[in-house]
């Protein structure tokens, strides 16, 4: 009996120690910086010296300057992917040093989302829920000696109070006040179904390949009563314009149709998608992202 | 001797403990997607949902696009220089959706690809042997909830499968029934040595410099009974079209040559290699990498 | 009594466990490589092969190719925000395989750098002092079977000594012989106080915005008298040639000014810069980063 007791209490030691290490820790880094200089590396090196138990990882450093609509965007597209607790830091943030608030989104899913209240919570916030806001009380929440600083806000106050929220030297409460259970919105065009044409906007390019990505879901798109290979008629717009308007099938996959040849499929985001099979459909329609586009589709 | 028994005890739990702290988990991804979206990102979110112990790495996301060959020649590359057990994650897929299978190649080497099969194994399955060929069994080896998604296999399928075998949480065997030992080939020229010419291929481009590498090894072109500083002369065609002609010396080191002057040297991966001390051969002479280029090498 | 002391043994067993656990091990990358190839890829490798402890990072790998005065800046701009400790490998090696030292660089900071002594060191050895130097032994400290690579130290010495100093694998004074405290110095102009004028260089630019960073720092700044919302007269030449001339103000934040206009602000290093809120300095202005450029700035 006191055998077992003894071995309990080392058993509830080493799970401790276990605990220790397996902790999750989960920090993810979105900017505007690009790689070719150090900060991105500062921000992690600020992170390792709040807890050398955090894991590291980007989401992408690529957004273009300044573009805080696409931010919110990639926060949209991926957060889901990650555990429960991950902590996003996404600094793009064209108002440094203006009025924006600085906060900690925690959404409904229990992801945490830190950086400026300047909009690029948008979608995460819609498409998450809201579970509570908190504005970072940089009094507390900033890394020692760094007050000199007025411009680096991305390494100073949002790495260093998201690793310390990842690895819990800080509890959410202990980010700073909580806020109203909102976030600044960016307006943007909804899908809607209109006398059987179904229109909706281009949020984003798959730019890697160029292929057009719309905020039309998968279920929204199922009432056009559609089964794959029908054929539809695709308009494109730039406000006013029609810049694109073709006739593709509805695939399951790329190869359903010849390289080259245009295709509409669903994307692994589950939206309505346009792309020409191993051809850059943005290229060579000219057809880009942003409120400014918006697309039409019905059957033929 | 009962103390020495209950130490024992306790140095076993403790091994354990460190064991599952220090286990390796090495899972290492590459991919034409580049880094300026989301969906890398997903699919280290994935990963970290399957097993918060794995160590996750990029070989590169900068694959162009649809270029197998060049996927295939970036694994052979890299991976002999990850430790046995290390787990290879490489999406180049432009067949996604088609009939290619998706597999994992376990090499005698102890490394594992996870991927789809289209060719792109071909150079690591020559170089480090296949010891087994598994097709992955998607009713039990994908993310949860993602069967409406039919184009991001990379995520929902290779990303979801390499974690997990990385993790310890499924063995090999349970990736899915074995295939036959091979994988899908591409056939590209082998190195030849024919009246006192080597002949070769480029498969690559040492692209940040614009070097040119051969697939040429040092122990075959040690037959040409070359000594350092003797004189080769050097011509490259493209198909049936000479692109360049020149005479370059055999050196240990790029400061052999003046500033801007050929060389020919052994690369880090052993093979031979053509070069401008500080300058870009690529660029300059035209010459470029793929199934199509031709090297012939003779001592002058 | 007897009890307390084998709980205190089997603290002791644990803590050494978590103490195994939590080691920081952090090793940072920086090459001139890109991330097109493997290359650096097969480093990390290497480093995962000497211990899977490691904690490992990328400082950037787009430095220009071999430009050194770059890759020390990047250092010299990083370094200070990574924890004591914290073992830097960077390679940006022309001169691989000619007479240049392959080094560690302890600074008075406890931080280390591994790599070539070729001039990179400069700015870390003056910012963070020189503790001590050492030339790493390649008899002992080369990646086994590697030494019929002649040109790719940054893996087979610089990644596998790097990775060996931050596992513990080998101490300090087991990387080789104890050299003179002092590195290769590339000469530049110091930032001076000449009758009201400040004069000094643009080490680099704020690559990603297209901002003007000089190396005048805060303090010396000051000794203008200068309040914010003051506007100063600055002229940028390119050696002897004026490139740009204008006033701006001396602002705390980019949104003091217009979109489009330029600034005057103490960057995230606490140097002086110039920027166009929301616009690219450089680019417009044709001004660029080197030892060539110099910059006067005068209260108006």
């Amino acid at each position: 009996m006191k055998r077992v007791k003894r071995l309990l209490i080392i058993f509830a030691f080493i799970n401790w120690g276990v605990a220790v290490c397996a902790q999750s820790n989960l920090l993810i880094f979105q900017t505007d910086f690009g790689l070719k200089d150090g900060a991105v590396s500062a921000m992690k090196g600020v992170a390792m010296g709040v807890s050398a138990n955090l894991k590291v990882f980007d989401l992408t450093h690529e957004i273009p300057a300044y573009n805080i609509w696409e931010a919110g965007y990639r926060l949209y597209q991926t957060a889901q992917y990650w555990p429960t607790g991950s902590v996003f830091v996404s600094v793009v943030d064209p108002g440094v040093g203006s009025a924006r608030k600085s906060v900690v989104l925690k959404t409904k899913s229990g992801h945490y989302f830190v950086g400026p209240d300047n909009g690029q919570l948008t979608l995460v916030a819609e498409s998450l829920g809201i579970a509570e806001v908190r504005e970072i009380d940089e009094t507390k929440n900033r890394l020692k000696n760094s007050n000199e600083s007025y411009t680096f806000h991305g390494r100073d106050v949002y790495a260093y109070t998201g690793a310390r929220l990842a690895a819990g030297a800080i509890s959410f409460d202990e980010v700073g006040p909580s806020l109203p259970a909102q976030v600044i919105k960016i307006e943007y065009q909804k899908a809607v179904l209109e006398n059987d044409i179904i229109k909706g906007n281009i949020p984003i390019l798959d730019i890697q390949y160029g292929n057009i990505w719309t905020n039309i879901d998968k279920s929204s798109f199922a009432k056009l009563g559609l089964k794959y290979g029908d054929k539809l008629h695709v308009i494109i717009f730039n406000e006013a314009k029609k810049v694109y308007e073709g006739i593709m099938p509805y695939a399951t996959t790329f190869s359903a149709v010849p390289q080259g040849k245009p295709l509409c499929y669903v994307n692994s985001l589950l939206n309505v998608s346009f792309a020409l099979n191993q051809q850059n459909f943005s290229q060579q329609n000219k057809v880009f992202s942003g409120p400014e586009w918006t697309v039409q589709i019905k059957k033929q």
